[in-house]
């Protein structure tokens, strides 16, 4: 079959090498932009290094996926490295709902919301979401890093301050850099600080309107941040509050409703934020909140005006999880179980967990190199969670931050506990006498 | 049911109105960063303006979808406002293939493409891209936003500057302000003034790396962009090329490889980027270039690592198209078709279009408020187009922006032509005697 030359084709043009799709040979010297990339692949760099050693544990594909199983290169693993909270990916009424969407209103919006990509099932799930989350309005985004970008961009601009905490995601810190306000970073969860902040803000730029943003639960750490000191300086300072509640909707507070409703103190939250790309088994976000704010993010943000809107089967997707969410209350009760059984059984093989209090468990190893050694050897052993190294953690603090899911058997979690039991040991993270977890798995 | 309190619970939680979803009726004073929110919809503004008189023509939800129509308002309307230019989004085939990927791997992979959340899928779709377009590799973003904007912000850094079209798109600009480097923007199109700006940073900046960043095809005229004059002057300067062919990768060029392709030029461009909400019928964005550019792009640009991955059904929708493109070269022949009938035919009634040489053909009305009428006339004669207003476009230049699909009919297409010739007359915008295109369908 012949390529057609497509309009516009311009005089002159060459036949280039695209039709036969094989790569240039005698490319022209590299501009020396590029130069940055060929210094990170250099072989004698940390990158060069762990590839020749098959230490680097990033980027790896998953063959199949079900549940809490993965398969990877051919073997079975554990899958204890996911934000898959619910275990709603594989939920047949979940696919079912996703393929429906599919047959009723295709593969695609191909536009924006602004302009013609909003479907009668996009305002169905706002209206679901500012429900469920007991709030005006909701907004959607086409990806949860767009949705903490584009409402500090939109709602923090020109004259104001944003006071973000240092261990913030990195989508709020690409808002800060998006956005025309002034940013200013407090030490992590530092409350003191961060009054100190307010206070010197309050002197030296005392009209300026004030944002304070922060994760609701650290991705790394599992921490819940402090809802109720955050509210309490935000209206002593006439400051609003932002909340990214990625890893905390539809995983904790009251029926998953997120890290305020812990403190009982959804309704005070200014604008709370949520992703669809963990409990809810697809992808997007979405933020709630008065209704002149969130109809302002509405118009206001980028992100949100010049994306195409959520495609229909991830909208479908994110409707029947919330459903599932709203009926199956017994699935945050098993998740909340299971969490509490994976710290109490890390924290007795003698292995060091900061102050998690979610479904995220950091497990402290020590320095990269040794990280990435043991993640290898928890591989070998069946087991999949995330290696994490500096900067993303202190230096000396690289760790497996493991994740867990409703679905996890009980069998799964002391198979678990026993690949780090064995593994910590023979790295020397733990000591030879830790207790081994097995016998005493959570409830069920 | 009831719900069982999650836990972290934290001391003293009261209960908050989100058990029972009630809204807050007696909510403190909002904070002053607000003032904003309250100003736009204030009923002497714009917007509340616009709203009153019906004439507001964004967000519009759309009921039903099938291929070159759509239901809005309980009525059916010719859709000559999406960017579905190959008309995919509804094709059996590629709804089958996103269905079945949703059997094989579930709904979402509720993790970033760096930890979890890489599927053999999605590197089945890097090879093919970078294959398709001749290139020695692909990277995947979940959104062509973040496409852009992850690019630029990886590729130029601190020291580099970064030289951006005035026209180009919001993701581009969002790019460069995430990006560390110094932005420079030349006036669009203006191929003299963009060597004027590089031989003063050859000046002042003499060891800066260069980035030239611009839309292959402008998403508001349908132009496409000078890459022969681009390149050489990159070339002269020691710059780079990066090319945002959203709108022209399966829409222009041989087999559909986009604006470079146009001129023969594609092998040279070092990094052309594509979206998948257009053509390809689902949502999402690549980068294509040589391999250390886009292996550097994917470990350190941060839309790429810490955000959630493609789902599976979008992925499976992509490949499926590309077969389809590849396959069915005539799809590109009628779409220029189409396109030239158009456009033509929008001259002949006496309209301008600007420079178009696309399938996406701007209709110049006039002012804001005259603009938004006719929008709402067409609407009324059962044709969807997209309102555009400064500052989108210059002052008193406010248009209809109109694209096309390769499944228009030619009966759909003269509705269309008769649509505006009615209107256009109504309006002024036209004289009484623009020649009907009536009986002159395009080809087939």
């Amino acid at each position: 079959m012949t390529t057609p030359d497509q309009y516009p084709t311009h005089e002159s043009a060459p036949s280039d090498a695209s039709d036969t799709t094989t790569v240039q040979d005698d490319a022209p010297e590299a501009p020396s932009l590029f130069e940055k990339c060929q210094r990170f692949f250099d072989p004698s760099g940390d990158y060069a290094k762990l590839k020749r050693a098959d230490l680097y544990p990033y980027f790896r594909p998953i063959e199949e996926s079900e549940g809490s199983r993965a398969v990877m290169d051919g073997d079975e693993v554990i899958m204890a490295g996911s934000n898959n909270y619910l275990g709603l990916t594989s939920d047949p009424r979940v696919k079912e709902a996703a393929k429906q969407a599919v047959d009723e209103y295709g593969t695609g919006c191909t536009g924006s919301r602004f302009l013609n990509g909003t479907l009668d099932l996009h305002l169905e799930l706002e209206e679901r979401l500012a429900d469920f989350m007991g709030k005006d309005k909701a907004v959607l985004f086409s990806t949860g890093y767009m949705t903490n970008m584009g409402v500090v961009e939109a709602i923090a601009t020109k004259g104001d301050i944003v006071f973000s905490d240092k261990d913030n995601h990195a989508c709020i810190n690409a808002g800060t850099r998006t956005s025309f306000a002034e940013t200013r970073r407090y030490q992590h969860n530092d409350m003191d600080h961060l009054r100190t902040m307010l206070e010197r803000a309050h002197e030296d730029r005392p009209d300026a309107g004030k944002l304070i943003a922060t994760d609701g639960v650290f991705s790394m750490s599992g921490k819940v941040a402090q809802v109720p000191t955050l509210l309490d300086l935000a209206e002593e300072f006439d400051a609003a509050l932002m909340l990214d509640d990625a890893h905390a909707i539809g995983a904790i507070g009251r029926g998953g409703r997120g890290s305020a409703s812990t403190f009982g103190r959804k309704d005070d939250v200014h604008i709370i934020t949520g992703t669809f790309s963990k409990s809810f088994a697809s992808i997007g976000g979405f933020a709630v909140g008065d209704c002149d704010v969130i109809e302002y993010i509405r118009h206001e943000s980028s992100p949100h005006i010049f994306s195409a809107s959520m495609p229909p089967s991830t909208v479908a997707t994110v409707l029947k999880s919330l459903d599932i969410l709203e009926n199956e209350p017994e699935r945050l009760d098993r998740l909340q179980e299971v969490s509490d059984y994976m710290r109490n059984g890390f924290k007795n093989l003698g292995f060091d967990v900061w102050e998690s209090e979610t479904p995220i468990i950091p497990v402290v190893i020590g320095d990269m190199e040794q990280c990435f050694r043991f993640w290898r050897d928890l591989l070998a052993e069946g087991v999949f969670v995330n290696a994490v190294v500096p900067p993303a953690v202190p230096k000396g603090q690289a760790l497996m931050r493991t994740s867990y899911m409703a679905t996890h058997t009980d069998e799964e979690l002391d198979q678990i506990l026993d690949a780090f039991h064995k593994i910590g040991k023979k790295h020397g993270v733990i000591g030879q006498n830790g207790h081994s977890q097995n016998g005493h798995a959570a409830g069920h």
